[in-house]
């Protein structure tokens, strides 16, 4: 095997989703074919130490304490952004002038306006050949690209229905201490923005359709919250002293799709007993899709054109090597995981830079989720009254 | 065992509900014990034939083609209403003029100026010792009974969030032809009423709050059907001819409720592949519950206090002696069905009867009900603005 | 309606099983067009009062101390035996001798010689147009049913494989008291007999094969239980005084089927968490098939015939009107519960009554089980040794 | 970070195990810290085309086409035997001989002689401090490990049952090929060795109990298949020649465990719909466990000690951080895949080298379930007659 050309990375940021992100790095080119090699170049992160620790754990061959020495180094192609949200715009936007490629998580920016300077400076890049992709990482479940693939194919005739919730619980409990995702100037919002961003990328993706209005009502149930004084992932402990959560606890809505379609919608961090409960079920004129992440290697399909005697939701489990990614691994029925989908972004990403074409999601699509939030919350600010998302472009 | 006294019930109406009614009746005081027996006096239809058919089906003694006779008799203590809604408010407003109990199926009334003029009827009645119960058969599932004591005992902590969904499927293909119940002169609304109304009481009950305000969309998917050339059941066949469709084929609202908590709603016959997906889930500060109709025999159970290492939903299977109705029945995990909550209601109704007691659901609950369900058509007519719900009183 | 001509039947014994089957005699009637109409005419029972209430709560007209007087009745053409296991014989061979048509509940005697006389003696009475019947209620579940001929239009193409479990937890607990269901001279065995007995029967009537080997192995893990000093249902409380179980707890074996197939038989009151998982799971050379009683309106399907990429286990609700016996209930999506099998019983035993045509399960059909369950204590007691069923006749 | 001392690895043979366990070498560092930091130093196999693609696609340094030569190097302390069962014998105790410590993928070997010679020879090389350890993967799913745990900690009390079975497909089809695995002369047996030993060992482990007897049944539903022209991974295509399949497609068996409990076991190939279904479930005096690998983040658990009314089977997902292995990997929810038991073996190993402590599972747990399988087999062709395994030791 000669190894394809090199794609070397600069990876800024180094928590979970650095973890995540590494580990996709690491492991795309040992089980698929692709036309470049990434390269795990160069991290990046303020605290030295922190940051030596990290390189070390997470394979990377150089750091960098500042960022913009990072996105500008001869030896990086691609940057690859894990920060919070409130810093990805600058960052996504300075890499793309420098000349690289970008993945950058979701959610794409804090602000409706972040957001539409990113898609500006992803558009002007691309006439450079620089490309700009958004870490909507769910799409890329094998369970949600079949999805997807089904409804394309027609199988579910025009779409009338989507119910989509995204439940957790992980500070349901009262006493779980204040952290950055609970502040709206680092956070942006809460649930909404957080998980509430995954489950309309999703379906706007899956339905191939766009959200066009919705109503919103939020909710912060617990208001006030012990400051941390240790964290540890999403965890930590807090002491006696009380901070606000400035950002809610909960989101739902109502929603319209540009086919006509209906949804609910919710996102909350409170649903006691739902670890990780992104479940989407999708009614068309023909059948009918569900999905639940907490069983991610299952998609539920109803056939309405099956004889009414036999027919039944199908309980398919996507690892067949017929399935979206799925040859690549393991033999016939051999369950993936959460982190496998990070590296079938990497796989799908590299591709596309190789190629010179368009990632997707695009930054526009981080946008148009983004535009799709901020009525939500707007929406709920205004005492819940419809709001029109005008049409991308 | 001497037969406790009898309770003379005449029955308005032998369709789909008179079946189950008459199932209930003559199989309540078989498994209960009754402090009045119920006696199946006489049933109520306009055409002789079919009447005289169904009373000996059903196994009613006498029969009359005009309500009007059959609420005056005698020999009848008791009205069972099982008409169309359009006809609720003036027959069970008479019966209990005429000093008869009412049992009146659900929705209370089409419209919430009857319904108001019902529940003012039950509580000029009451005072003469005659009372009034709407048929919201559901609370009566084991299960649903089981959730209710649950939250009541506090084991859920303060309400958060409830997310209700009635997904059916049996219109969801645009050949289906109308029936009365897509007529909005007879049914007064579409899936709102029909279904949306069981979840509006359900989570009323099962949380013991009130919903307080409302923001809702509804659609019509298929806005012309084949005109019904003949009726059996639900389901039907059609003609060429085609009618218009004047009710909502599907119902979404968002909700808050009086305890503070907040909640997504949809009922729907347009879900494909869910022939009666009545559900439910509600999370609390202290755990959470979840039901499903399709498995009507079981609970969801979350208890956050647990450890987390073995904390996870319960499957509780509702077929003990322990639980509500139950030990009445067979022993221990032998399932009820549909059928058996109409017996429930039959045994409370009789019971609270006798008591002298008022039975629930009363019609003031089922005009709570109604307001809900016209504030939600009155926002998705007025573009999805939030309106609020006055209290009742 | 016209009434049919009446069948005037007479019931032998009024606890569980007498329960369930006066609900299906009261009922049956009600939902389905019968040719002719059963009348509960005599219930019989050893001791007056009891009897006296059993009759008025369970709704028959006569009563009888003594069965001989019962079975003997002019105004009686149909003898329906509800008496523990070791009195079957004696009553249904007489029952059958007075000219009387019989449904004896299972097992069907509590030996293989009893039952080879009960076998002869239907036979010999058939010949008189008298007719015998078996009460193995669960193949009338309409998931079973479906099951049955689902694998007899050939959609499973060679059956394989089949796995079968009865799972109960109630006497799991150490201090459940002995009952009579627990001493061998009363019920002949334990589990094996009591539920064994279904799950060999539904493997047989479900894949259209006998039983033709087994190697068993049984256990009893609690060898000394309270005795009961009062008992309600299966439940009860026992003393300090301690008496020997002398049935097993637990019964598993391997079979062979006529048709080439294997399997494993499980029928245990030990499983804690099971309430009543009557399972079944069936594999062809086609596709397979799953059941389990606790969701009890569901049989699971897979086509193997299917596209891998769509293929998956089908949850079928088997509450269409398409389904067997379902039409003559509720609308689609309206689950049926446990008593409703009993039901469907009569009306497929009216049927082949007032045809002249032998009812299933026959007597013939009931010796076939007890002659697995004797082979597989066989077995168990000689050290787990394989032994071979000689086909019946 | 100051990476621990290197672990070179030699792995033997690179197909399905090959790559899985590279994974494993390549991943475990990263996630979690590890005594020692394992290095994929040589690959070894005959084909040195392949061996060098394999080299570059699972990323090891150098490649060796003689096993000799490579368990013989200086630069290697662990040799991975990855190959084949009728190798392992030789390349393991060669290994060992070579006093480099062993990792043995399962089954142990094809014969009985064969592994007591293995363990023979592993626990000559303990002495000189080098150790052994068979590739029981499946005992380190997170939801496996807590099964034991909790077993050991007494929750499910005294161990009265198990049933376990290993579901899968992949050769339902009568026109799926020949392959090595259905070779009796490579693969030693065909469902009962491939996978059969997995339910083995895992039911051992996890009730910490040895199989103390057997009798069982084997078959083989398709004699003849066509031979395999063209093979890649488990599936392949076939000519129009036919072959014998000379191992069994299904095995079945019952067995006593040495604490008393009894057991029903089955592996097959033919179990259409189920692609990786190894299920077990364990009931004990004080409470009951479920597993199935097709759904692997989650563990069943039913408290016998809850209160009836909200008793039921808990559904545990097994993604806590309080769950084993589990905080190394996500936050909480995050659900794992097949891979990962593969990386948990590797750490364990690596800890257990370091330490100088016998890993488990070793070569005589490995033993201990050949002597299992060799009884089954026995057995089945004894005419299924019961067979005592002595203790080992």
């Amino acid at each position: 095997m000669t190894a394809s050309p090199p794609l070397n990375v600069a990876m800024i940021g180094y928590a979970f989703m650095g973890a995540a992100h590494s580990q996709a790095w690491r492991n795309a080119p040992r089980f698929f074919d692709l036309p470049l090699t990434p390269v795990q170049q160069v991290i990046c992160g303020r605290n030295p130490e922190a940051l030596a620790a990290a390189a070390a754990k997470l394979d990377w061959r150089h750091t960098e304490t500042d960022w913009r020495a990072a996105i500008t180094r001869d030896d990086v192609d691609l940057v690859d952004v894990c920060t919070p949200g409130d810093t990805h715009a600058e960052i996504a936007i300075a890499a793309l002038e420098a000349g690289k490629h970008v993945l950058c998580e979701k959610p794409l920016a804090n602000t409706v306006a972040e957001a539409e300077q990113m898609a500006a400076a992803a558009e002007a890049a691309r006439a450079n050949g620089v490309l700009a992709m958004v870490g909507f990482t769910y799409r890329r479940v094998p369970a949600v690209q079949l999805a997807r693939q089904l409804i394309a194919e027609g199988r579910l005739g025009t779409i009338r229905q989507v119910r989509a919730q995204y439940l957790q619980d992980w500070i349901a409990d009262a006493s779980a201490p204040l952290s950055w995702r609970l502040d709206k100037t680092k956070a942006g919002s809460g649930a909404l923005g957080d998980i509430g961003a995954h489950i309309t990328d999703l379906i706007q993706f899956v339905t191939g359709q766009a959200i066009t209005g919705v109503v919103g009502l939020t909710e912060t149930f617990v208001k006030e919250r012990p400051v941390a004084t240790e964290f540890a992932g999403l965890a930590g402990t807090g002491g006696a002293e009380l901070g606000p959560v400035t950002v809610d606890d909960a989101s739902i809505w109502l929603a319209r799709l540009a086919g006509g379609a209906i949804g609910t919608f919710e996102a909350t961090r409170f649903a006691w007993g739902r670890k990780n409960g992104l479940r989407f079920e999708i009614n068309g004129s023909a059948g009918s899709l569900a999905f639940d992440l907490e069983d991610l290697n299952v998609l539920e399909y109803f056939d309405a054109g099956e004889d009414a005697r036999t027919a039944g939701y199908r309980r398919i489990l996507v690892t067949e090597p017929e399935h979206p990614f799925v040859s690549a691994w393991w033999p016939a029925g051999h369950g993936l995981g959460y982190e496998h989908a990070f590296t079938h972004q990497v796989v799908d990403l590299v591709t596309a830079v190789s190629a010179g074409e368009q990632p997707e999601p695009s930054f526009a699509d981080g946008l148009a989720v983004q535009r799709v939030l901020a009525a939500v919350e707007q929406s709920a600010q205004g005492g819940s009254t419809w709001l029109d998302i005008p049409a991308a472009g």
